[in-house]
C-alpha cells in the first residue's frame, strides 16, 4: 500500500516518476479567495532547480509548473488546486546496469521487495525529483501563512559546519550552496570539487527557521507541531536524522540548562519574552511564538563512481558503478523542500487551529 | 483541534489526564482470532511502572489494566479493543504554584495559548502519564508482529554513553536504568543520585531495534516506515530528535562509507546480506529485511527544584520551583514507551502491506 | 478491517458489545471552553433508553454515562472526552440457539464470514446497543451548534404514514412513538400491539429536521454535507434507505417543479428566502440556511418469534426463532439516533468550515 | 474547506472545473502488477460522454484519458495513477447571466455563501463534468476486483418504471437510455423528447447490482459497506436519495417478509443459499455473498428553459432561463458514474478486508 498524501486539513497528494512525462500535486483545501499565480510558485521550484551550478546534477530541467485548476480570474476557489511540471530532460540512455543490480543506499532493493516491480528508471517513484511536487506546493502552503517567515540553510556539509559567528541570512542566496556564512561557502567549493573528483559524495545538514508563528499551532497529543515536522522531514529523500531546538544536544544538558526562562514581554503584551530557545519555538507540541526550528540530516548522495557490492534481481554477486548526472551532495538542493514542507506543515496547522478556536 | 488517534489500519485513540479518573486507548483494526488477556499487557506496563527505585518517580500507580471490549473467550474478534488504566495516586496537593506559573519547559504557556484553558493538576493531557495507554496499545500490537523482536535500551544519560564494546542485551532488565553496558549502568547511579541531590535533572539517549523485520514494510511517498517512525517517536513527552541508522552522523560519511554493500544470502535465499546497516533497516522509506534501528533524544526533566525565571497568567514576573514527584531522568521510562511505539508502527504497516500485497 | 471512528474533525471513536462490561465513546476534536456535564448527555440516552413503554425492549439499562476524561472545572478543555456507560442488564441465558445457527436478516453470519469469529451474546458489536455510544457523543456534538435545533419523529410505521396536516412538534414527546400526530400515534398503538402479538415487527421511516443550520457547511466534493449524513444515517443497524428534502420524489418531479425558487429576504438580510425546500436544505452538498431534511428507512426488527428457515455453522439446514427481549420496531428508537448523527455530522461540518474560512 | 478525495486504502483524489483546461484523478493505493493501460479506462468514459443522442447534452467532449504516471511497461507499480483529460468544447459564450444570477437548484448560491467566490463557468467545480474523472479513477478500480460483475441501468425517468417482467442486461447497451426493458425505452424516447421541447427536464431512478462479491468485505462500525456506498452514492451530483436492497419498501415489510431465509448451499458449499435478497447483499455493513443491490434517485435536471424566480448576487430579485447545452436528464449518464463508484467502494473494502485477514 501507498500513502501519496500529505497534511491533515491542507493535504496534497503528488504523483509522478522520475522519467514519466509528468509529475504534479494535487493541493486540496486551501482557503478561498488568495491570489495565486504560477509566479507564486515558480521562485521556489527554480531555487531546487537542477544544473545551476557545477555542484549539482546536470540534468537540464526548467520544471515550469502550470496551475490546472483551483484558481479564477487569478483567485483561488477552494477547489483543488492542480499543479503540473513536465519531465523535460529524460535522457535516453542504457538502464541495463540499474535494471539488473540493486545500488546500494538506493530503493532499488527495497522496492522489489515491496511492490514485485521496479520502475528503475531514475529510481522512478522513489528520485528526489519527486520533491518537485512537494517545492510547488509549498508555494501554495506559504500563501496561507504571509504572517510566517521561513528559512532554510546548509549548515554542515562532510562535517564542515558554520561558525555561528558569521551568519548572515543575506549570504544565503549569494552562493550555490545556500551557506549563510561567506567563509564556509569557500571552503566548501574545494570539498565539492573534490569529492565529485573522487566519484564519491558527501552527506549535509540543512536547518531551518520559521519566525512569525504565533503561539497555540499543533494538536496533541498525536499531530504534534513537532511530530508533524518530523514526519515531514524524514520523508525527505535521504534524510535519515530530525532534531528540534537543541535537538540530541538537550539529551546532553541539565534540566536548569535546558529550560527556556520566559520574562515579562518588553513590548507589553501578554506575550512572554523567552530567554533562549531550545525548546526550538515547540512545547507540548505545541507552538510557543519562538521562532520554530528544525535540524535535517541528509546523507551523502548513494549514486557514487566509487564500485560497491551488490546483487542483481537474481541473486547473484555484481559490483555496481552510478554513472550519469548526480547531485555530489544531495543535501545541498534539499534546502528548499525542506523550507516547502516547513510551509506545508504550519499551514495545515494554521487552518486545523482554526477549525477548534476560530 | 486536538487528535489523538495514530495509525492507518492499526488506530488507536487515547485519552485521559494526570489527574482524571483514568485514561485509557481504544485500538481498532486489530485482526481477529488472536489470543489475548490483560496478561499479555500488563507485563510491558510493569516495565514503565513508576516507584520501582529511588531514579524514578515515588508516585506510586499499580497501572493494572482492564479489558473492555474486542475479545470474546480470549481471543480477539476484530472489533475495538478498549484499554482502561485506572489513576489511583493522584496525591490531594496544593496546585497553587504550577496553577498560578507556566513552567518553563512544560507546556503550561503553550495550552494556555492554544485552548484559552488548562487542567494544571500534574500537566492535565500533557502529562508523560498518557504514555501508559501507548504502552498499552503496544502490548495488543506484537501480538499482530510474532516474527519481530523490538528492544530498546538507555544509550546515553546526561552525555555518558554506553560502551558498544560492553553491550549485552540480557543486562538491560538488570539495572534500574535499562543499561545494556554494566559499567556504565554503575556510573549512572552516581550521576542520577548527584542530579537528584542537586534539584537537577538529566537527559537521556534510547535506542531501539527491531529484528525479524521483512523486506517491504513501509508506505511511500508520505507514509514511509522512517517517516512514521519519526513522528512517533518526536509526539513522545520530551523528545527532541530523531535518527534512523547512522542518523546525523551519516551527514558525516562520504557515499562509499555510507552505502551498505549487499552480497547474496549466506542462506541461499534469495535475501541479501547487507555487510553494514548505515540505513537503520530502511531504504526509500521500506523496510530491507535488517534490523529496524532509531535513536531516540531526550531532554532533561523540565521539572527542576532549581528555581526558574517565568511569568504567570497575569503576564507578570515569577520564579518557580517545581517540587512534588518527579522523575529525575524521564528518558529512562522513555525506553518502553519508544518500544511500543516501534510495536504500533511495525503493526500498522505490516497490515498495510498486506491490504496491497495479501 | 474494523473502523469505529467517525468525522473528520470532530471525530469520535465508539467501542463496546452488548454483553461486555461497558460500552462507550471518545470523542475528539471538541472545542475548549464549553460547559459539559453528565447533565447535557444523559437526557439524550433517557429518551433512547429501552423498557420505557411496552413498545420496546424489557432489557433494563439505566445507561448513565460518566465522563472520564477532557474536562476540567466543568468545561472541556480541547482533549478527548472519553464517555462510559454500563452494561447492567446482561440477562444470563442460554445462547445455545443463536450461538449455533446464524439468524437471518441479523449480521450473525456476515460476521463470521468476515471475522471467523463471532460474540454471539445479543449480537456482539453488531448489537443496536452500540449506538447509544453514539447518542453520547451526539450530545457532546450538540454544544458545539447551540444555533441549530434538531428535532427528529417517525413518520410511519408498518406503512401506516403521519398525516402532514396534523403535524404538531410537541406532540412528540407526548407519546412512546417520537410521533407528531397524535390521530397517527393512537392507530400505532394497535398496530404495534398486533404485531407484539403475532410474534411478529414493523419497520419505520424517521423524519428529521436540522433548523438554523447557515449557508456554507460542507465540503466538496466528497465530504458533501448530503454525502456525510447518507454515510451517518446508513451507518445506522437496520436503515436501508436515506433520502435528502424530496428523495425519490424529486426522481418523479419535473425540473420546474423540484427547483426551489429564490426571493430577495423579506427580513432584508442578503440572504434568499427560498419559496420551498425540495433540495432539504443542501445544494451541491453545502448548506443553503434551509433546514436539512433527512428521510431514513428502518427495517423491521429481525429478531422475531417466527420461525425462519436457515443455517447452523456447520452449513446444515435449521429453523430459527429469536426470543428474547427485542423490540418490535427498532426504527422507533432510532429517532434519537438520527438525531445525535445529524448533530455529529453538522458539528464537524461546522468545524471544518472554520478552517478554512474561520 | 474542501475534501477531493475518497477511499481508505485505495483512495482517489479529484481536480478540475467544468470550463479549465483539464480535469483528472489520481489514484492512489492500486496494488502492483496488474495491467493496465489506456484501453482499459477508455470505454467507461466513453458510456459517460457526452453528445452520443439527442437525450444528452450537445456539449462535445472527447473525453480522451491519459495515464500520466503510476505505470511501467504496462503494469501498475503501486505508485500513484494520474489520469488527465483535456476539456475541448468550452465553449465560449456570455456568463453573463449567470455570473450575475443564482441559479435554483444549482450550487451557485451554496457555493458563493461557503466560499465567498464562484467560478461560475458552467458550474466550475459543481458541475457533473468532475464525475468524469470519477469514471476514469473506477475502471482502474474494476482491475483490482476481477471477481465482481457490476450493472447500472436506468430504472425509472420522470416517474415512468421497467417492468421487471420484461428485464433483459443485454438491452442496456441498446438504447441510449442504459435501459433493461426495451418497453419503456420506447415510452422514454416520447418522454425525453416532450420534456426536451417544454424546456423542461425529468429525474431517474438508477439501480446498480454487484455480483461476485465474497461475504466479508466491509468495515463496521462507521466503514460499513452500506454506509460507503451511500456516501458514494449521495455524494453525485443531483442524487438526493440512496436504497440499499428493499430500501424504503422494508420499512413497510414485517419482520417474516423482510428476513432473507438461509439454506444449505445447493452447490455443497459452506456458503448458504439465500431465499431472498432484501438486504440488497449486505447484513452488519458486511457483504453476505449475494449481489450488492443500491438504488440511486436523481432530481431533474436544474438547468431548464422555463423561467424561475432567483435572486442575484445583490440580493435583488430577478428571473433566470438556463440556456446552453444541457442533459434534460442527467440521471441517465449517471448511470456509468455510479457503477464507478460501486467499483471504488467495493474495490477498496477488498483491499481493506485483506489487511486484517490477508
Amino acid at each position: 500500500m501507498s500513502f501519496n498524501s500529505f497534511g491533515r486539513v491542507l493535504r496534497f497528494t503528488t504523483w509522478g516518476e522520475s522519467h514519466g512525462p509528468a509529475l504534479g500535486a494535487v493541493v486540496d483545501g486551501c482557503p478561498p479567495r488568495l491570489s495565486l499565480s504560477e509566479g507564486d510558485i515558480q521562485p521556489f521550484l527554480d531555487k531546487r532547480r537542477p544544473g545551476q551550478s557545477r555542484h549539482t546534477t546536470q540534468r537540464q530541467e526548467p520544471d515550469r509548473v502550470r496551475i490546472l485548476s483551483g484558481t479564477f480570474e487569478g483567485k483561488t476557489t477552494g477547489t483543488p488546486i492542480s499543479l503540473m511540471i513536465e519531465n523535460v530532460d529524460q535522457r535516453s540512455k542504457d538502464y541495463g546496469e540499474i535494471a539488473q543490480a540493486y545500488r546500494p543506499g538506493h530503493a532499488d532493493y527495497a522496492y522489489d521487495a515491496k511492490y514485485g516491480i521496479r520502475d528503475y528508471r531514475g529510481g522512478g517513484r522513489s528520485s528526489a525529483r519527486e520533491t518537485a511536487a512537494r517545492v510547488a506546493a509549498g508555494g501554495v502552503a506559504r500563501l496561507i501563512i504571509p504572517e510566517v517567515q521561513i528559512h532554510a540553510w546548509v549548515a554542515e556539509i562532510g562535517g564542515d559546519a558554520i561558525d555561528p559567528a558569521n551568519f548572515d541570512l543575506e549570504e544565503i542566496d549569494r552562493n550555490p550552496f545556500f551557506c549563510p556564512d561567506p567563509a564556509a561557502a569557500q571552503r566548501w567549493e574545494g570539498l565539492m570539487d573534490a569529492a565529485r573528483k573522487a566519484g564519491s559524495s558527501l552527506g549535509a545538514v540543512i536547518e531551518c527557521a520559521a519566525s512569525g508563528v504565533p503561539a497555540g499551532w499543533g494538536a496533541p497529543i498525536y499531530a504534534k507541531l513537532d511530530s508533524d515536522l518530523a514526519a515531514a522531514m524524514m520523508g525527505i529523500n535521504a534524510v535519515k536524522g530530525v532534531e528540534i531546538g537543541a535537538g540530541f544536544h538537550a539529551a546532553r544538558l541539565r534540566g536548569e540548562e535546558n529550560a527556556d526562562p520566559m520574562r515579562p514581554a518588553s513590548d507589553g503584551s501578554n506575550r512572554p519574552d523567552f530567554l533562549s530557545n531550545n525548546a526550538g519555538g515547540i512545547a507540548g507540541g505545541i507552538s510557543t511564538g519562538q521562532p520554530v526550528v528544525v535540524r535535517v540530516a541528509f546523507k551523502p548522495t548513494s549514486s557514487i563512481l566509487t564500485p560497491v557490492p551488490t546483487i542483481n534481481a537474481a541473486g547473484e554477486a555484481a559490483d555496481i558503478v552510478t554513472k550519469g548526472r548526480h547531485d555530489p551532495c544531495v543535501g545541498i538542493r534539499g534546502a528548499p523542500v525542506v523550507e516547502a514542507m516547513m510551509a506545508l506543515v504550519l499551514a495545515d496547522h494554521k487552518l486545523l487551529h482554526r477549525a477548534q478556536n476560530g
